[in-house]
């Protein structure tokens, strides 16, 4: 049996769910069987959802909520998917049905107090011991960090917007 | 027509190569035709390989030479498989054929002084304006930040190995 990983790609920079599409790609690439659940609607486009759907169905991709954010006019409701979500990601965990399971921008359900860091904790700690788990976001809190098996901080060192390039097709998007 | 980025992975953390597999996935999912470069032999294993043959013909992967190393016997011939796949790549970038093109480890090229740094500079910057190329590898050099668009650091936090846990199949290789 594997040992299922917790993965953790935080920091500013840019290539964390970049990344985690990269590992995506490999594990399908072993026929294991992976599950995404991206938890900011819209953040996903064309380009990342169709370039999974080329891998066939043993990778699911599951766009949740309407996203939470701080201009939301009913943030009440936002909460309340990234609730969901976070529920249906913990029973793709359990279920048995996948090797890995992607939980992209997970880190802001906890860092905006949506849910509650001690659950998401023990949850990660008990769940079965061979899935592996991805999670992507800024600012990974110490407690995720601290039962993280592997955790990778992308740093911007320069980025193109800074310079005053647009976000360019098939790159940022 | 877009504006090709040069994009660089850099540090030395993971997820360099798994990010640039991840932009292979999101070009691809654009209809981009797409080469990926590998300059070290033996790097790449199954799951990345297959991973990217499902994405169809739209992406080619070409896998160079001995793959150079300090432990090699023969160092002048595996300095010259890479000065090889630094000519295939010249190639594909000016070829007209693909709109992202991977230099996966070409760092340690110039690094290792295999090639003159100056070179792949001046290559790089009179490349053909609508062509994307993605370098990863260790200690990307000033000049090549200097040029670049999009650079991320990848820095390791926290690593498996460190705490005694053996690579994974499908996070590893």
């Amino acid at each position: 049996m594997q040992k299922g990983l917790l993965i953790i790609y935080t920091g500013n920079g840019k290539g964390k769910t970049t990344a985690a599409l990269g590992l995506v790609l490999r594990a399908r690439g072993h026929g294991m069987r992976v599950c995404v659940v991206q938890f900011i609607k819209g953040k996903w486009q064309y380009g990342e959802i169709e370039g999974l759907s080329l891998l066939g169905e043993l990778v699911e991709l599951h766009i949740f909520g309407k996203g939470f954010t701080w201009l939301s006019k009913d943030m009440e409701k936002d909460k309340e998917a990234a609730r969901y979500a976070f529920d249906f990601a913990k029973e793709a965990v359990c279920s048995g049905k996948y090797d890995m399971v992607v939980m992209d921008e997970f880190t802001y359900l906890i860092n905006y107090k949506i849910i509650d860091e001690k659950d998401a904790v023990e949850f990660l700690v008990n769940r079965p011991k061979d899935v592996h788990v991805v999670i992507t976001g800024r600012g990974a809190s110490n407690a995720l960090i601290e039962i993280a098996d592997l955790v990778t901080q992308m740093q911007d060192i320069k980025h193109p917007y800074t310079i005053g390039i647009k976000a360019q097709k098939g790159i940022e998007f």
